[in-house]
Parts: C-alpha cells; structure tokens; sequence
C-alpha cells in the first residue's frame, strides 16, 4: 500500500513511516517542521534528541533499506499540497499535520487564530486537494477524544441514534471541547464529514486519547538518529510524559487540581498499531467512519501515583504535587467512551502500563540533564481565562 | 443602548442601523466594505441602485439627524477589531460580517479556504476582542438555519435533552450543514458557545432563516441613498429575491431540481424586528442561547408559485423553469423547526408574504435594465460536485 503521512516528523509520524516499513508498505512524508519551532517558542526541547531531518532521512535508508521521500511544505499551500498527491499517488493518507496543543491555542488572540488557521484551513486544502488528485484514496485523519468533552452519557463512536418527540435519527454525536485547539479538530471533523458525502471521498477519523511513550518495537534501541521527540513543556508535554521527564529529574509531579479528570490514554505502540489496522482496512467510497482509539481510561491522579510506583521501585525519589489547574474543566465527571470499532479490527491492547512507564524512564533518565536545564516549561503558566500566571502549589 | 454593527454596509447591517437609530439607539458600525467586491466578483451588482459608503452616511446623518460612525477595517485584524471595540464602547455588538453564500465557498479550494478562514478567524477574532476590550457586552451573531441541516427530528433551539443508554443530559443539537459556507458558521457558533462557557461572555446565536424583501418602515421611500442592496446573481442571490429579479425582467423563476426543499423564510422586516428584539433583551453574563428566526417554512416550489401568482396579478408575464439542481441536496424531507424563543420574547410575524412580494416586484421594476444586463449572473454553474458546468433546464 502507499501510504502518504503529513506530519511525518513528528511524534507519532515518525515511529509510524517506520512500523508501516516494516509491514511492507511504501511510505512517504510531508511536513512543514514546524513542531520543532512551537516547541522552542515555548523554551523548551525534546527531552530526547532528535536528528534533523535529513540525518533521520538518511538513518532510515541505512536501516530499512528503502528511500523515504519526504515532501518538505505546507498545507495550508493548496498547490504544493495537490502536487504531492498527484506525484506520490497514495492509496492512504494519514493525516498528523496539525498543531496538537490546547495550552498553545489558549495562549492569546494570535496563537488561537493561528491554531484554527493552521489546522481548519490546512485539513480543508488536504480535502481538496484529495478531491483533485486522488480521489479514491483513504484518508485517515487524528482527531482527538477531547472533541467529545465530557458529556453526561456513554460516548459512542461518531453517532448516535436518537428518539426525539417521537421521530427517531442517527445523528452525529455533539461534541464540546474545551479548548481552540479541540475545536479546530471538531471543525475539521466536520469540514471531512460533508467532504465524504458531497464527494464520496472515504476516510477514518481517528478520536484519539492522550498517548504516552518512547518507542516501538520497529524502533532500532541502538540508532538514536531514529528516536522519535518527547515532549514535557506545558504545551506539548502530554500527562504521562511530563510526569516521567519530571520523575527522572527529582521534580515533583505536576497535578492539575485533583486529578480528577477522567481520560483515555494508549501507548505510542497501541496508537501506531490502531493506525496501521485502520489502513490496511480502509472504509468503503462515500463512507465516513469514527474511531474512538485509546487503550484504558484512567484519571490524571491514577496515573501520577502509577508514575510515582514505577519510579520509586528503580530508585526515583518521587513526590507528587498538585498545583492550580490552569484549565477551565471538571475534576469530577462521568466519563464512559466507547472503543468497539477497532476490537473488531483485530486491535491488541498492550495492557502493561507499568511496563511502558518503566521503559520510558530507563529512556529519559540519560538525558535528565536536558530535562533539568528546561524545567521552567514544565510549570504551566497559560490560563483558560486567557492570562498568564504560573500555576501555584495547593495544599 | 450603544449597539456597534459589523457588517453595517450589507443587506441586513443597513437596514437595522436605520431601525435601531429610529428606536433611540446609539448606533456604530464596522465593514470592510469585501460584499461589493465579492458580487462584483460573480459579475453581478446590486439590482437596487446603492450609494458609496460615504453617501449613505452623509444621507444618514442628514435624514436621522444623527452621525454615524463606521470604523472600516476588517474582522481579521484583530488589533483594529479590539480598537474599534475599546473606543466605541457597546452594550451590544450584532455581527454581520461574515462571507454569507453557500455556492460561493464551494466554487474551488481558494474560495473554500477564503469562506472559512474569513468567517471563523474574523469571528474568534472578535470573541477575543470582546474578551480583551468589552467582556460585558452582548454579542448577538448571526448564525443561520442552514447549520442544522434537514435531520429526520424536530429541530429544538440549539440544544435538546437526550436519553441514551439510561442516562440523560441536555446536548447541544447536531449540526448537518451543507455548504462549507454552512459549516464556517457552525465553527463559529462552535467556537462562539465555548467562549461563553470559558471567559462569561454573553450571546444570542441567532440560527436565520433566508431573508427577502426591499425595504423596512424606516427606510424613506424617497431617499435611494439609503436603500439597502438586493443581489440576484447565483451567490448572493436568495431564493426569493432572485425570483422576483427573474419575473420582472420576464426570465424564467429558475426552480432547482424538483423545488421540494424545505427551509424558513421571513421577510428583511421581520429580520430586523427579531434582531432589534434579541438587543433590547439580552442574555445574562456567561449566557449562550440560540434563537431560531424565521417567519415560516416554505418549499421553494412554493415560493416560485406565489411570485408568479403576485406578478401575474399586477401584469408580470412569470413562467417557471425546472433546472438542474447544483447543490447535493434532499428535494423531499421532513422539515420541522422550533421557533418560540423570539415569540416568548414578542415577535410578532408580519404574515404578509403576498405584500412582501409585490413590494419587491414595484421596487424593482424601475431597475429591470440592471437586472438584464447581468442575467447571465442568474443561471447557476457552480455544482456542489466542485465542477463549474451551467444548470440545464428540465423537462
């Protein structure tokens, strides 16, 4: 299969072209680079070095023996975008190009319009472009879990089939994010709902959960140039990285509030397995399908103390601290997703969180000294109410 | 009441900043002046003759008797945006700004991409500066009937109860748009509730039914400078409106496909009374509620029948062509929306449609050769497929 990945150079992207390698598929890329500058926008750097790219272009070659194209621009540049398709012919485009953080499009006036601007208007040009040039490819698109919020009632995949007045529908299920960033993939939710039906273009949008995580099994131990980037700055550090990078530098774990908040999480592993399932099972012409994609739903409080058991037992010195959540969210709700559709793909759960927490601290402790001298990132300081003030220790 | 109005120079803003001036308002305005050049754009004008910008003031102040202010810029700065807003000071900002046609976002990629980035950039643009610089006011937005599609269920006010699985929560009702014009406004409707819920602004998300109609009671019949615009071509022109254009100039009404689709209607009269009701009685802080506006429900093959039974009446020659249908939409579906919220709030419908239209027909008619001269703008070639081809007729 050829298998096209925008967003090859970031955190999923990248372990993914080398797992789909190695399932025998052709795979190219597409990426701006511009992870790398938001990251550094926010002082900070990925707790693991990464190669530039082409040092990782030139590293996969040597190691999968197999060329990876990668084209090097934009989506939001409609005709570079409908030239990459017309010339790579893809049967498959995994769609990773967005920018992926809450914090950052909560940031201010210009960092949540260049958010929406980034990814409505990026997916939208892919849309079309897909439309122009390839037509009956797949499009596999991450979404996110945050696009549901968390409403009152179990969480289906995508729809939901309704009794109203009387009269009964399957409607698309409401989604309430809670932030800029969430939003922007709620509308390009729907920007590729109506794609698929006014165009019969197919595609899988992916709601994903929070993932955690250094590496893959595709992933050589020994060639650092093919690592993929850890992040742990208060925008790009998901919950369970940023508790590792602070585990491994003696920083208490940073908890927002009670910890109360429920969520679904996945390994780096589950989510490029997932991925991989729903590419070599792609939807029907003209169907657009829902994948809720995580593995196990636990709180943030749940998964500090996790982190605090796994360190403690190697030797970390490991304090948890709960400090002001700078989000405007509930730490206490019901929360009862859905994840059906990817079972019956054949998708394997991991099921061994403290194997990958004990994985991912044996990874980060070498480069505690790159973590430490970044430590201010790891305090959040950007408000839901949009102002900026470090969030203080409770009691 | 100081009420600022984004989008003042377009076909409702004129209108209402007369209407609200006459109730005793303090009435500004903001536009960036993009409708004019848009419809010109489509090789079209205005059948209705429309003064400049600084015409329509200098007639403004002259007949009201009160100056008015416009700060002309553009939503999408938003530092003009948030120094119109600081030096104006409303209690109440009616947004109007946005692109507002269906065909026009969906003629090709860049006109997709322009639709939504001016819509929803322009709109989080101005959440923030509401934010920054006038966090008490009232926004009162207009969103527009087309949001919800035509789902198989009652269409409630933009939320509804549901119980699913033995559980129960009010949910915000999902939005089946058709046109990526239609899901730019679900965006910011989208992102509009969440600034409500996250900074306490207030808002009134009015869902509109398509508007017809020359005039209001405010508007001196013998002062042209202050007429507001009546489009006809295949974008800007509404279904009514273009009817009428279509029976004075003795061209065909041009019904698409079977004329079976169902929407709401209401005349610019009863726009403008609901707009000025939902001012005059805002939200609370924090407050996000959704207004359905509309008049009554019509089909449009309805429509095309009253306009020829009006023109014929006062010696039209009207006939009615069947043409192909551009868009990808249902000719034959339940159509049920609520609208008790601007009743509760004591709209009174002026039920008069038969009025309405020969109006429409008496303003127009001394404007037949402009309307000839632009006929080709009526027949519509921008297909929902993405494909330009003109509409043929059938049988």
């Amino acid at each position: 299969m050829r298998i096209l990945i925008a967003g090859i150079d970031g955190y999923l992207g990248w372990p993914l072209a080398q797992h789909l390698t190695v399932r025998g598929h052709t795979v190219a890329g597409l990426d701006a680079l511009l992870r790398r500058d938001w990251v550094a926008e926010m002082n900070s750097d990925s707790a693991i070095p990464i190669a530039s790219l082409d040092e990782r272009l030139a590293a996969f070659e040597q190691h999968f023996g197999s060329h990876l194209t990668v084209y090097r621009g934009n989506l939001l540049d409609y005709a570079f975008t409908r030239l990459a398709l017309a010339e790579f012919h893809p049967d498959t485009v995994v769609h990773l190009a967005e920018m992926p953080s809450a914090p950052y499009s909560m940031m201010d006036a210009a960092h949540a319009a260049f958010t929406q601007h980034n990814n409505v208007i990026g997916s939208l040009n892919l849309l079309w472009a897909m439309r122009d040039a390839a037509p009956a490819a797949h499009l596999l698109k991450l979404g996110t879990m945050g696009e549901y919020g968390t409403p009152n009632l179990d969480i289906p995949e995508g729809f939901f089939e309704v009794e109203y007045r009387g009269r009964r529908d399957t409607l698309p299920f409401p989604r309430q994010a809670n932030s800029f960033y969430h939003w922007s993939k709620v509308h390009d939710s729907h920007n590729t709902q109506f794609a698929c039906r006014v165009w019969g273009l197919r595609a899988t949008d992916v709601m994903q959960g929070v993932v955690f995580g250094t590496r893959i099994d595709a992933m050589p131990p020994d060639l650092p140039r093919l690592a993929t980037r850890l992040d742990f700055d208060q925008c790009f550090g998901t919950a369970i990285n940023r508790f590792c990078c602070q585990a491994v530098i003696g920083h208490p774990l940073t908890l927002y509030g009670t910890g109360g908040m429920r969520r679904g999480f996945l390994p780096l592993r589950d989510s490029v397995q997932c991925l991989t399932l729903a590419c070599e099972n792609p939807p029907t012409a003209g169907e657009y399908r829902v994948f809720n994609q995580f593995e196990q739903v636990y709180s943030i409080a749940e998964l500090a103390a996790l982190v605090q058991e796994v360190g403690r037992s190697i030797g970390l010195n490991v304090e948890i601290q709960p400090i002001e959540n700078p989000r405007a969210e509930s730490g206490d709700h019901y929360y009862n997703p859905d994840r059906q559709h990817l079972l019956d793909l054949g998708y394997v759960p991991s099921n061994d969180i403290r194997g990958e927490i004990r994985q991912m601290l044996t990874d980060l402790r070498p480069h505690a000294d790159r973590i430490h001298k970044y430590r201010p990132a790891l305090i959040p300081d950007i408000r839901w109410d949009g102002k900026r003030s470090p969030s203080q220790p409770l009691a």
